[in-house]
């Protein structure tokens, strides 16, 4: 469990799994935790403590972490930025995976050995082991490997929504995203391969691009270019190969989200999920009014919450996991 | 005729009729118009042309315009800048109310004496009479005032549609605006209050601005303030009174938009169908994502060109004048 890892710049914008749990199994009674006290740089307001579990209840489990990543709304929960923030002191991380160890007399849905994952933000992720609900916990097959477990609930998540809720693709359609490497980024471009849809993947320049480029259209990226080239002509050369898009996908904000919006077909949408530039989405009015371009956002936690009735959520993560 | 309407800056901004014809009725064989042979300043390209009229075809109308207006995108249209441009010479104008004067041997739907206005935009009504094909038109009831007549077709269609097709507003609810006192503005207000559905009406500032507030006022606004107002903490003190707009209808873009956007309620929609401060629509991140904020645009010459067959532009044009 180190510390470190959250303030390596750039690496925080893909998501990091933090916490593999070799914590012996047996005996689980207190839980070492990265808590924060008060909100700041998650470097400098985060401790590693010892945390004494609360007492089992009739529909408690108790969970030891398997393992657990670092999400960017991870961090700018801790910076006390972000749209919900916890009461304090609080756990951070709001993913993961874990495995149940224990379970209240009243507790079904659930038994000794399954792996689970939160229902909902906020639960604090990055401890060895936690008393929870049941109810908070959504249990998932133990075939899938675990830190593909431990980052499914969120980004793949947003992925599968984005590609399904505003648009309706159909196989030879086209999606255009920027942030491509992250973790909403690779997700999108394996459920988008998955249906069949073309993916236009636009990332940063950087030193190992033919790598990352690789790798990209190894999980299933029709097109892989970077910020630059999408505003270079050649994209007309690009254009001829793969219909225009009906849908983008921007996790970026700024100059980055203009750009994307000018490849969209009329009618299209551009869905925002990000702002990793910290800056706004600028929308030309002649696009608003005359290719009657839709601007929309989505947040998975509150699509979550709307629709955490019944297995529904457990269900729709299932199909997720096969769509991967 | 008086082209110097043309130069007069402002007035520009709100519809103003340009044309009323006190031509002779009988013996109409040939037309004065305002004619562009090249795009550029309407005051310098406009020239004021006799036209001999053509033949009239089994499915031709004869009319004589009555009344037509000056719209903002009438301007762009000479200039050159607009989504959508005639073949040159092209007679400007693309509303107006006209009187039937001869009809073709195959016309059913039309009769001598009936008033008419335009279907479609590009049918150049800045002349005192055409020939033109009954299908391009619409007729209108004759109890209907010719200067309300003459500009029903475009900016109270606007006005009634981005009030139905966005969100659902009951009586009650609250819709914001900014250029309150354009055509589309004061059509709003009027069709907003006969569905008692609240308004918040933005103007700029200027000298008679008690007088403009009083007259919006008299046709149903329910609160008229400035842009300045809308910056400023008194708003919170508005909001007791009324709930935060559902619907914000934005004819400036820039700041005046962004602003709106702030006070619009989460899930709620903006709606843009002009851009008179040349500036784009800026959208914070946040606001897409966490308060799910809709940003649309509307265009009713496209919601005319998608929704032409049978009668029913032709009743509900009927519909928003009774609104009104």
């Amino acid at each position: 469990m180190k510390l470190s890892l959250l303030t390596r710049g750039r690496l925080v914008y893909r998501t990091a799994v933090l916490l593999k749990n070799s914590y012996s199994v047996s005996a689980v009674r207190d839980s070492a935790a990265l808590l924060h006290r008060n909100h700041g740089e998650p470097s400098q307001v985060l401790q590693l403590e010892d945390l004494v579990l609360p007492q089992m209840g009739p529909e408690s489990v108790l969970v030891k972490m398997l393992a657990a990543p670092i999400n960017p709304s991870d961090l700018n929960m801790i910076q006390g930025t972000y749209a919900i923030l916890p009461e304090l002191p609080a756990v951070g991380g709001n993913e993961g995976v874990a495995r149940v160890m224990e379970v209240g007399d009243k507790v079904k849905a659930l038994k000794v050995g399954d792996w689970v994952i939160p229902r909902d933000a906020g639960i604090g992720t990055w401890r060895t082991a936690a008393v929870l609900k049941a109810d908070d916990l959504v249990t998932l097959p133990k075939d899938i490997p675990v830190l593909s477990a431990a980052t499914l609930g969120v980004n793949p998540c947003t992925a599968f929504r984005m590609l399904s809720d505003f648009e309706e693709l159909k196989p030879g359609d086209t999606v255009i995203q920027n942030a491509a490497n992250s973790g909403v980024g690779q997700a999108v471009i394996q459920i988008a391969a998955a249906k069949g849809i073309q993916s236009i993947n636009v990332v940063r320049d950087r030193p190992d691009l033919q790598q990352l480029s690789e790798r990209l259209t190894a999980l299933g990226a029709t097109h892989v270019i970077t910020e630059e080239t999408l505003r270079r002509p050649e994209m007309k050369e690009l254009f001829k190969s793969c219909p225009r898009p009906k849908l983008a996908l921007n996790g970026v904000g700024g100059k980055s989200a203009t750009e994307l919006l000018r490849h969209l077909q009329s009618g299209g949408s551009m869905v925002t999920y990000g702002g990793m530039a910290k800056q706004p989405v600028t929308v030309p009015v002649s696009a608003l009014i005359f290719k009657d371009v839709k601007i929309r956002g989505f947040w998975v936690t509150q699509w979550k919450r709307d629709n955490k009735h019944g297995e529904c959520l457990q269900s729709y993560i299932h199909d997720i996991y096969k769509a991967l």
